[in-house]
């Protein structure tokens, strides 16, 4: 199990929301609350959007370590010194496989970021079959061994180019008819982030109903009209949220779950902030 | 603070102490107990004297890493193909030194092995009178950042070679004297292991009176007697003992505390299993 | 492309090939002579087997790092204190895939290590056809991105247990057919060392006829004749040998070429040094 | 020895000096030519100032990994995206001191960066002594074993925050006073960059008279003259200039070796480019 946190909103230095909230990732990478396991010391991952550099094609950068995010001194650098209008940050626990950075989270192919907290059920029975499904052409780009990358080159595979939640929907229901055929009860468990530097997509979906926690800031002018003391909320634009896997402290009013079976899409719809998540069968 | 573990005795396979048994050092690297911190993931170390290798003058082998323990594979291979009649374990968090490897212990002088769990208060304010204290000669082999090496060397310098307790109490009582200078009002807090290969010393000592825990084994018979179904016990001998930080589980007469102010040596005197320890001012 | 070296024979201290002779392993990590590449610096490996030690099953142990062999400590101090009579050691030089120890050699499946210098030539064409022909029960085993690896499981589906020459040929053969099929003139480009714990067979072959470089040492009692001065040829039992990449020296008459299309089985039969070596294709 | 190099002029992607010139800095860490070793493999560094972020202080960013520079992506992400008008680069090749983040280069004291290329002659004998003569305050500052940060808090003790060429003068006179007074000959070697943020000095030194190679580039202006075709040259402003170990490229008229004894400020002076250094004794 793991815990992440992606940022959607006015270009913000990284530090302020991965380091100085009360209870921050980098925090919780060492005292999680609500995570299956409370350390998440096995590798760390950030991912941003930059307005201005890259090559200009809008691929956005990736920072992966294998070491614990909580004593890395470049990751407190490069969050005192970069900002960004939509960034991930993700805290890894290994359920077993290797210690490596390809397999640290955000994954990147193209303009997508993508990160995951859960896992696939019995994924070594699985993962030849979902490995087949991706896209041939995809298949030399799963670098790793965790089943967070084959769902995302699933997703990729299934058009998230044009259509995330469908795609998203399309991988979760393969993993789903496969895992049923072999025998799995419950085969998916997942929080994902998703993004292509434009939109950010939150999902929380698992097979039992029971999915690992994710929340989502309240609307900006909510959270500051609550709370006008608080730093690093008054630096934040009106379109600004922040979706994590806990809540990054215990103001009232400011973290909202993401309901199970649902997804959310930022910048939201005016009226309504989540819309429902059901794997598509085919 | 930190974890560690020392053995002694008949030749064992590292990982029959280290990953066996059911609050293994390991397992402490991930949910100590009675640490300061529960999560000792700031790099880890490992020291074993050989019968036989080496360049046959007696210096151990140190195998350090800046990664967390509990993830190491490099770690449980050697533990499962590496036995020794005299090896110690620490597990790091560090509070605030660099996470290198010349800051993981057990440190190593000649056929000295030495690790330590507590720090100096203050240390950047004692640090400077503290190096100029070391021999000179023995200044350049000072390599990281850490109290617990500058302890060490002050320890050679005031004669471990001839006379450990006393090379100890020496350099306990050149910190407090130090200490109290620099206003500071409890200066010291350890537990040590030392080694020369042949016996092993340990000792638990703080200028406040509350030092870190510190626990030895029972005699190996008294042990093997209380419980007889418990694998990793049968393959010690009758002289063997561990030292270790907390217990590594909860059978009843098997762990005992060492006092406040005491030290050990094993293998111990028939009559008693250790002495009181008194800081030496000069 | 990378270096390795094999030994089987009297047990010895790593040290004393691994580091001591004049044109070492680690010193071609660094000065390599004979590759394409002159610095191997993207990880090592080292894996040998215990007489006594492990679970008693015969697994070899095996040590890997992401960092230049040149350097590391640690490999210094295993290779001081850690005797074997029979053990692989790797040096990499990268083209392009992660620098993890996933991919770094010696690779270990139960009691089996395997290397290999070289390449599949444009591996991402080929690479999901050749991990589909692995038995499916194996694919999960498949932690890494490289083609060495894949090599590995291939022969280990192609029946190494049964007969190592045979899976090697198969394999080559798969290698060559496929890529024939995709349009690639020179698929294969491989040396390998292989081994059970009792035998070392080290294989030189390549598509195009001009295979790596492999070399090994004459017959211990030839040498220690011709060199008897030479301090680590003096420990060497009658049935020590060495394959290496490049020769660890320059004296004469101890390195021999292993021709090319050919490999070798150490204990060799007293009559011949080497034997032919073809693809087989099925 | 060490390869290094520093920018100073228009903001500009770290790319397009770090990895795209034909004998770039990252290829130089595999392929030196004027080097005393060819390769730079034992860590890395690169600091920046940003116009913007940070703690708004004009404090560095700083980054720096024991790995080899040039199979690191995270460098490669970063120099992708992170532009800045004032930036340090270097890779490492030790002489013996430990590979850790700490020994590598730029190092950084509030505001400034400074790196170093050389060495002083026989450090172990002079270490201590050098370290007394820093600022008992910036003593525990120290937090590697190099001589290059020792020289680093010499400069700073010696006024480097009023007056940089006499900061470097007395350090630079220290180290040849002591290293005579323990029978050194030449005591000091260097190649120096720093850096406040706002200004650039470079300074090339040797006690024996041949100092490491240290190249500046001509003015752009001449520069882009005299090559219209060269990319990352027509990106750089009038007031941009490199200094660099060994030449980025074999254009003729781009680059000026910087003469022995002496140093340079960038921006400099209309009038010329260099002014004479000489160690100032006390």
């Amino acid at each position: 199990m793991c815990r992440w946190l992606a940022y959607s909103g006015s270009s913000m230095l990284l530090d302020a929301v991965l380091y100085r909230p009360e209870h921050s990732l980098i925090n919780q990478s060492l005292h999680a609350r609500m995570g299956v396991e409370t350390t998440n010391g096995d590798g760390f991952g950030i991912g941003w959007y930059s307005a201005t550099a890259g090559n200009g094609d809008g691929t956005p950068a990736v920072f992966r370590d294998i070491a614990p995010a909580w004593n890395n001194r470049n990751l407190r650098e490069l969050a005192a010194h970069v900002s960004s209008h939509l960034f991930f940050a993700h805290v890894r626990a290994s359920t077993g496989s290797a210690i490596q950075q390809t397999n640290c989270h955000p994954f990147r192919h193209g303009r997508w970021l993508w990160m995951h907290n859960g896992s696939i059920a019995d994924f070594p029975r699985l993962q030849r079959d979902l490995c087949l499904a991706v896209d041939p052409a995809l298949f030399p780009a799963i670098e790793g061994s965790t089943d967070s990358e084959v769902m995302f080159y699933l997703a990729v595979t299934f058009g998230l180019d044009q259509d995330v939640p469908g795609a998203v929907a399309r991988m979760a229901g393969l993993v789903e008819r496969l895992g049923k055929e072999h025998g799995i009860a419950e085969p998916l468990q997942m929080t994902l982030a998703i993004s292509d530097g434009e939109y950010l997509w939150a999902f929380r979906y698992s097979s039992g109903g029971a999915a690992r926690s994710l929340f989502y800031s309240s609307r900006a002018e909510t959270v500051r009209h609550l709370h006008p003391e608080v730093e690093y909320l008054r630096e934040i634009s009106d379109v600004s949220r922040i979706v994590v896997s806990e809540p990054l402290g215990d103001l009232p009013g400011v973290w909202n779950e993401l309901p199970q079976a649902s997804y959310t899409v930022i910048p939201s719809a005016p009226d309504r902030d989540w819309l429902p998540f059901v794997p598509e069968f085919r």
